[in-house]
């Protein structure tokens, strides 16, 4: 959870007697959680800034700096403070050489005197740095552990991103999404890292390399710097309502393409060539790579999806937990939380994982949920998330000064950010055009440039690049990533309210609201549709028909749609609410999760148009938007182009997208 | 925050080349990463576990065995698996023989073949112990560092306890409270302390004990053990609604000597007498550590008491942030945890400056909140504390088994065993018998024999033993206090109920409704009030007529209660919504946090008794309880007696309690 990271130092708990000398190791060690608490309060004044600071700006509706930009800049203010302003205590002893076996123990015992003391390993440190690393013990305060990072600040930001998915629009241009996230994370990190390893080797023959730095190293700076993190674009769009299919593009791809990141950067450090020559490429341990990947990321995939739907059977049957919010909450923390431990315990990613689970639960869960707890887990998350993103934004703003191990080269980061321009723009622009062919609706220029621009690096980048500093050309790329962060989320956060106006995309969009029909060959468009979605739609309708019906306490009961001869079971499995609650649970969650019913004629991809609607249509829109009520399925065969063309209302309320709807109806009239 | 213990192993980030060794290092540190997952896991699973029982038990309205209890039970089950089912895999290293200096180094530089490698350390480990300390890898995981009882479990759980005080009843027998929890817990702790004494030198007469005892150990188990915990008791009078008065002493005093029992312990360890003989008494010591429980107590109260009044500002001035209730429940989150480490910080006590911090912000921040942070923040810190409580009950389920360092002697707990029933008997009884001559009502046998028999022991006792199990002593405390947690737990919360039944105390009680009046002098009523209450009068009115109106939204208009030269001044401190909120607040809030006209009136310590109403007064409770308006001021002075019997409505409503009510006019009507 958002979880607040507890004081890396500890009180000693071995004073035996009374000696003098452990009453001094004793003072120590009491200073030292001193120190723990005033560089966990600095973290805390400065959120408390941030939040004050937030809330000015909200107020006086400044938009040129979001939240995230602010809380580098006072962890940057803060970072100068005590990088300059505290005295330089050089607590560090001398090191410590006695010989040891080959490699070093994870734990030591170490006899001082007659008493073992019990070490554990930190890491290791290069001998150059053995003096001038840590003479300041408040700088060395504020350095956490990397891992508190991936494991305690980023779940929560990446739980709370699936479970507030606006599926509607997510799922109307999954096919884009996916293709952005794999494709083209995959695209830019090897672009990247190919124009890196470029850039490496000129500083080479220009002289300015004074470590080791491998083709797989500028390969995992591919994978950490494509991980984009648009939170201040998206912000910006929800306060302006811009268009939802942009928006829809720009979250989707941002929140898979951190998975994709996180996964691709395990299997780059997987890929272990074999014998001496590391430079080579090596065909067995790349498709080793590969494999690693798809299994990492099916994985931590399944070990989401089977928690969330664990979860969803738990409060399924545990109906009169309704009655208990708190213990409904709790649990569905805990199951949240478990996935991400289950995913690391197995090996997987728990970042992914969570992040499937975050979407299961949203799909399943928060139907069975108490309205109570609805509300509850979502505030929950929404806190977490709010603190753990703050937290590391101002964290970020703080390691620019206070991390002792920058390495800063002109050269590398003058390539690196001609590199992700080049890397953005090669997979935005091809990819967009590969998508178009197929798409029924063109994602127009001005798209593709705003997605070009919102190609922002946040906290991924730097939980990935914070992730490993150990060695030279690790520690030039998280001070790289570092530089690249704060660029673009100054830059590009300040520059997005113009870009908007001056792509002429339009703002004010109820997202409620489809966008606006075009003219186009219905018969070609069902044609597509029917040839590129039948796996989605078989998936749609299995989930509809069956797994919502198992799982939740809504769609429809599977009495109507299991064969009749499966009629005992059937009965045994619907809850005696869905036929009650139906009608009911659609109406109240329309807003945070959407209808199935609008998957199912919206599955393909839809047009997305940047300049607004053109007359006659839109008119009609409020009128017909939300009249018909239909059985999902017949829903889709109908809108499939189907033979049946009565309107059936068997209790499902479907909110039919406006144009879908009306093609289908000229359709039929052309027939 | 009650906030998820990070997995404390961690991936080894120092993987420079490509040697074979390294790699057996990393992947040792992957293992390790993994059993961290694995072991975190399972208190999830446990936690799980116990919120799918007790909602099985809430179902059928089991009381025999509360959650905590419960949690306990599945703790031992899960550490008798991990202890007898789990392989041995002896993963220590054998001690590393190099003379170091005098004293330990917090941090090590070992240079292993050329390479650096940072350790830091963990702890003394006792020479005999190094073999058969952590063969199991995995008993190891589950074995979390103590301080994050301290510093990340206690405090959500004591801030919610603060936060969530049922103020009117709590105020009402302010004085029995405080005495119970201080000289209460003063006398407990001296005389299980020197009972210990008495019980450790006649176990060195007998033979029974192979290590050192000093007296300062056995007042440190006096203090240890003398946090009572009635969660148990008082989730079950929650329930059945008993006696509120019973249920507002019991809490209190649990609440406050939790804070007396944790600042007394660090008093005794700053009890360190000068020159070798550690066993004599030392009036200078004595008095320095008399100075220190003052300066501890006074010092954390203070800190938790400015914090809270800085946030009641900060939400007072920054009134728009109740359009971003989310801003304004992090804000309150924040500044509530950066309490706890601001004392931290201070050498003061975090969870002492939490609790008064959570009492401050319950009086003034929560009136100041929109209302949806109200609820938002009431829940987060309910799931905090459920979450933190839960894990630590089963956390000492699990110690039982997997602590390595146990040291169970029979005829020590046996004497502990009776030493904390005459500790808790010594303290009831006499200061009942005292409190009653200063009580007009007093505490009924069946009340004293109630509170006697709740005197269970529970998460601040085993937090307070966990904290320091270096020396043979202390592990002998901690195995003994563990086993009083687990009998007092299991024994008085499955015989609660009985209890109740048993000793006739009244349950079905509404809250808001005030015990049956009594017939009493009034006369002497009043001038008892008046003597005891001055210092509580004195404050209330401070706090009624200028902080209240200062800090929150709500009380009387400054304008009002300041003389009228002082008007301009008035006016710019008072918020323009007090005139018009004023009503609508009390109205709001009258359920978590009580009017404060309820205190005005009902300063004193009421009559508690037990068997019920003697007739004619209890049909005009509902008649005449609430009808009453008046400022609280007036309303005060008239209680006491003073002339003016008028009864003006100026905007604050009162509730009368209706005993007070009634005895004032009979008292009126005498004179």
């Amino acid at each position: 959870g958002a979880a607040p990271a507890p004081p890396r130092g500890r009180r000693l708990s071995g004073a035996g007697g009374r000696a003098m000398e452990e009453l001094a190791t004793e003072q120590e060690a009491e200073e030292s959680h001193r120190q723990d608490s005033v560089s966990l309060l600095t973290f805390i004044l400065l959120l408390t800034l941030t939040i004050l600071t937030i809330w000015l700006f909200k107020h006086r509706r400044v938009r040129f700096l979001h939240e995230t930009g602010l809380a580098m800049i006072y962890g940057l203010i803060v970072g100068v403070i005590l990088r300059y302003g505290t005295p330089s205590t050089s607590g560090h002893d001398k090191p410590f050489s006695c010989s040891q076996e080959d490699r070093p123990f994870t734990t030591l015992l170490v006899n001082v005197s007659g008493k073992f003391f019990e070490y554990t390993l930190k890491g290791e440190i290069s001998p150059g740095k053995i003096h001038n690393v840590e003479q300041n013990d408040m700088l060395r305060k504020v350095t956490f552990d990397p891992e508190v990072f991936f494991n305690i600040l980023l779940p929560p930001i990446i739980f709370h991103a699936g479970y507030s998915l606006k599926k509607r629009h997510f799922f109307r241009n999954l096919g884009s999404i996916l293709a952005y996230a794999f494709l083209g994370t995959a695209v830019s990190c090897f672009i990247i890292g190919n124009l890196m390893y470029g850039v490496v080797k000129l500083m080479k023959l220009v002289g300015q390399l004074s470590g080791k730095f491998y083709y797989t190293d500028c390969l995992l700076f591919g994978a950490i710097i494509s991980a984009t993190d648009p939170v201040t674009v998206l912000a910006i769009f929800n306060e302006l309502h811009a268009d939802v299919d942009l928006y829809a593009l720009l979250f989707g791809e941002s929140v898979l393409n951190d998975a994709v990141a996180i996964v691709l950067s395990s299997s780059i450090v997987a890929y272990q060539p074999t014998g001496e020559n590391t430079h080579a490429f090596d065909a067995a341990a790349f498709f080793k790579s590969v494999g690693v990947f798809l299994g990492i990321f099916s994985g931590s995939f399944m070990m989401g999806a089977v928690t969330g739907v664990v979860t969803a059977l738990i409060s399924f049957f545990f109906t009169k937990l309704h009655c208990f919010p708190l213990l409904e909450t709790a649990l569905f923390f805990l199951m949240s939380w478990s996935t991400f431990l289950l995913a690391e315990a197995c090996g997987f990613t728990g970042v992914v994982a969570v992040l499937f689970c975050g979407i299961t639960q949203a799909h399943y869960t928060y139907n069975n949920l108490s309205v109570e707890s609805r509300s509850r887990t979502k505030q929950l998350f929404e806190v977490l998330h709010f603190l753990a993103e703050n937290f590391i934004f101002s964290y970020m703003g703080l390691a620019l000064f206070t991390f002792q191990k920058h390495i800063f080269s002109p050269v590398f980061i003058i390539g690196a950010f001609v590199a992700i321009f080049l890397g953005r723009a090669a997979h935005i622009y091809p990819l967009s055009f590969l998508l178009n062919l197929g798409r029924r609706h063109k994602i127009s220029w001005n798209f593709q440039h705003m997605m070009m621009f919102s190609g922002l690096r946040g906290a991924m980048a730097f939980a990935l690049a914070i992730r490993d500093t150990a060695t030279y050309s690790h520690q030039m790329m998280f001070s790289t990533t570092l530089l690249i962060v704060f660029f673009t989320v100054w830059i590009v956060g300040g520059g997005t309210t113009p870009m908007l106006s001056w792509l002429n995309i339009r703002v004010g969009v109820d997202p409620d609201q489809d966008p606006p029909p075009t003219n186009d060959n219905s018969e070609r468009r069902n044609r597509t549709k029917q040839e590129s979605a039948w796996l989605f739609r078989l998936w749609y309708s299995f989930d509809h028909n069956y797994l919502k019906p198992i799982l939740t306490h809504s769609g429809p009961p599977l009495t109507t749609t299991l064969p009749s001869w499966c009629g005992l079971v059937a009965h045994c499995l619907t809850s005696p609410q869905v036929y009650d609650n139906q009608e009911q649970l659609r109406e109240e969650d329309s807003d945070f999760i959407l209808n199935d019913g609008d998957l199912t004629v919206t599955y393909g991809d839809t047009t997305i148009t940047a300049n607004g609607s053109s007359g006659p249509h839109t008119a009609t829109t409020s009128l017909d938007g939300r009249r018909t009520k239909s059985n999902s399925e017949e829903a889709l065969e109908r809108d499939l182009g189907a033979a049946d063309h009565e309107v059936t209302s068997r209790g499902t309320r479907l909110v039919f997208p406006l144009e879908d709807n009306l093609m289908c109806l000229s359709g039929f009239t052309k027939v």
